[in-house]
């Protein structure tokens, strides 16, 4: 293998690829990054074989073939590298040289045959979506997730198409966000992909590019025109969505969005210093004109919260874990919100008042 | 006590001095702020007892009077209030009133009879630093100091001052920083000021204001309009910098300094990777019209950088701690800087090429 490239196109290969590499890998040939060299173009790939990584970009091919080169020390080189034509080739033992005007650094490879080879999905059952619009949406959704690997389904989003559009939905039993769109598709499916993949796609992909999103048995293909993102998917029964969230409330409280985060955000901060408290509760208070948060933290103080509210329905005390709040608040761009409850301990829904796709559902918490 | 300020002074008062607050005290006191309402304008203290400062900001006294709160939580809080006017007032068992429109916070203060008395300094022994330029001379010094508390002497600078003005002096036995500028004074004295408070001193001054440093016998004083920042000097003996700084070489590289410090941080890169190597070695050949850095990590690879110098004197191989090398490197300004050095087992020099009064001296690494 031998091409000539320019500094930003391999900083952009490396740097989007790596994302793919574990930091704790049995496998040592999984900390490095494969790249092959095609006619006028290097493809970069990196899997941890959870989630594999390809990105194209631009180089100029002497000789075609390919190197497998660790990640970290690639990777940190590459960005300290000079702006100038940076000329990279294999020789015998995938030892490489990469050449920037008088100076060279010869890396130790690996034998490009020992790395994993990505699996390969057709693009038949496939839908598009708007790059910032799939951000938002999964931005909105990640938030619920649990990260205790354990009970995979609830590391995942449970991702629903059909002629509606697509829809988003998770959950780690205490709370629940739902997020829909109408978008234009024939494809009809119902598959779990892990949050963890999702975050990740919203990461590298542009606002202004779309996303291609295609299924086969196992696996999940993101695409854009420069990079794709391979993720198996998670095998389990999602619980019922529709059945949780209740279709009737006794209170409708409208409220400012960044008041009541606000608010919550130094309510949160007593809540966490109360050691004796890890459910971190807060209480809200419904009557009258405002909605009223008290939290306690005996060792260091107590706070008290008034923000003005419109209030429908039954008066209403209620608690919550106000990280759960804080999550749900710091992802809607809307100016207010609806708080709808049933009781108090029944769960209640938060939704943007003019925003009629998002919904979050989160479980009080019983206080004595 | 009864005060009304506003969010931005109460923010800046108390981020100010809780640089001075210990995250490890066996005294709970110390992880608190003073906070002192005299007429119209709040001071805020906070002490490790190694370090105290001190900030006054604007504020409306209604009563005046003191109290102690605790300095992380306070410190999160005020940062999250409404910009709104915050009333603070105490209470009996020094329960204090945080009030910010309808809501409020109070927090479980101190008693502030109990809080330590900061010492007073007078201001007899003084001199006055432009404050960019007192940052410039820190930040040039402090790279050498030594973080081993158990050598007091070598985590201090030494500041000597004259009618030459201020030198400071930064040695870990390793290499010496050396830092000097002709200041206008009248004051004759040699102290060594703790490293640390030389850094925190820095970050808390403006580039425009002049900084004074005035002395006491165990004590120094920097001051500001606003800031007073109180520290213990070392006391000892700190080694004849003039003795160990050699007044011939045998050769003189004159380089780019950029072009080096980029090289040698891709150097290090390389030799961090090197498991068997503890001191970051790399190899420096001076011939001709360049300058080679030579390193080598067995099991991930090795580098060859080759930049244009214009060099006196003889050839010469000699090695350095490539750490050592970055950091005086990242602190120079100018473009360009001479390496002076008396064969390969002698101390080599580093000063910028157009200034004066600045110069680093580095230890050779003997290798086999």
């Amino acid at each position: 293998m031998k091409i000539i490239c320019n500094k930003s196109d391999l900083v952009y290969g490396v740097q989007t690829v790596q994302r793919a590499v574990s930091t704790k890998n049995t496998m040592p040939i999984l900390d490095g990054i494969l790249i092959e060299a095609n006619d006028n173009k290097i493809v970069f790939k990196a899997t941890n074989l959870e989630i594999g990584i390809i990105c194209s970009t631009n180089a100029k091919t002497i000789e075609t073939g390919s190197i497998v080169l660790p990640s970290r020390y690639f990777g940190e080189l590459v960005k300290k590298l000079p702006d100038i034509p940076i000329h990279i080739e294999t020789n015998e033992n995938y030892s490489t040289n990469i050449t920037y005007g008088e100076s060279s650094t010869s890396i130790n490879g690996y034998n490009p045959e020992e790395f994993p080879v990505l699996p390969h999905i057709s693009s038949n059952k496939l839908i598009k979506i708007p790059g910032d619009l799939f951000k938002n949406m999964v931005k909105q959704v990640v938030i619920a997730i649990s990260r205790d690997e354990a009970r995979p389904i609830f590391t995942g989003i449970l991702t629903d198409i059909g002629s509606n559009g697509v829809k988003l939905i998770g959950t780690d039993t205490h709370r629940l966000a739902y997020r829909s769109n109408t978008i234009q598709t024939k494809l009809e499916m119902k598959e779990i992909i892990p949050g963890k993949t999702l975050a990740e796609v919203s990461k590298l992909i542009d606002n202004e590019e779309p996303v291609s999103i295609s299924f086969d048995k196992n696996q999940v293909l993101f695409q854009t025109e420069n990079i794709s993102i391979i993720s198996r998917i998670i095998n389990g029964q999602f619980p019922d969505y529709n059945q949780v969230i209740p279709s009737n409330y006794s209170t409708n409280v409208r409220i400012d969005t960044k008041a009541f985060l606000q608010a919550i955000e130094r309510a949160s901060l007593l809540v966490r210093e109360n050691s004796q408290d890890k459910a971190n509760v807060i209480k809200l208070s419904i009557s009258g004109e405002h909605l009223t948060i008290n939290s306690n933290a005996p060792d260091v103080g107590r706070l008290h919260e008034k923000i003005p509210a419109f209030i429908e329905g039954e008066d209403i005390i209620i608690s919550f874990n106000s990280r759960y709040l804080l999550d749900v608040l710091k992802v809607i761009d809307e100016e207010e919100i609806y708080l709808q409850l049933t009781g108090s301990l029944s769960p209640g829904i938060i939704k943007p008042v003019n925003q009629d796709n998002f919904l979050y559902l989160i479980l009080p918490i019983r206080t004595v």
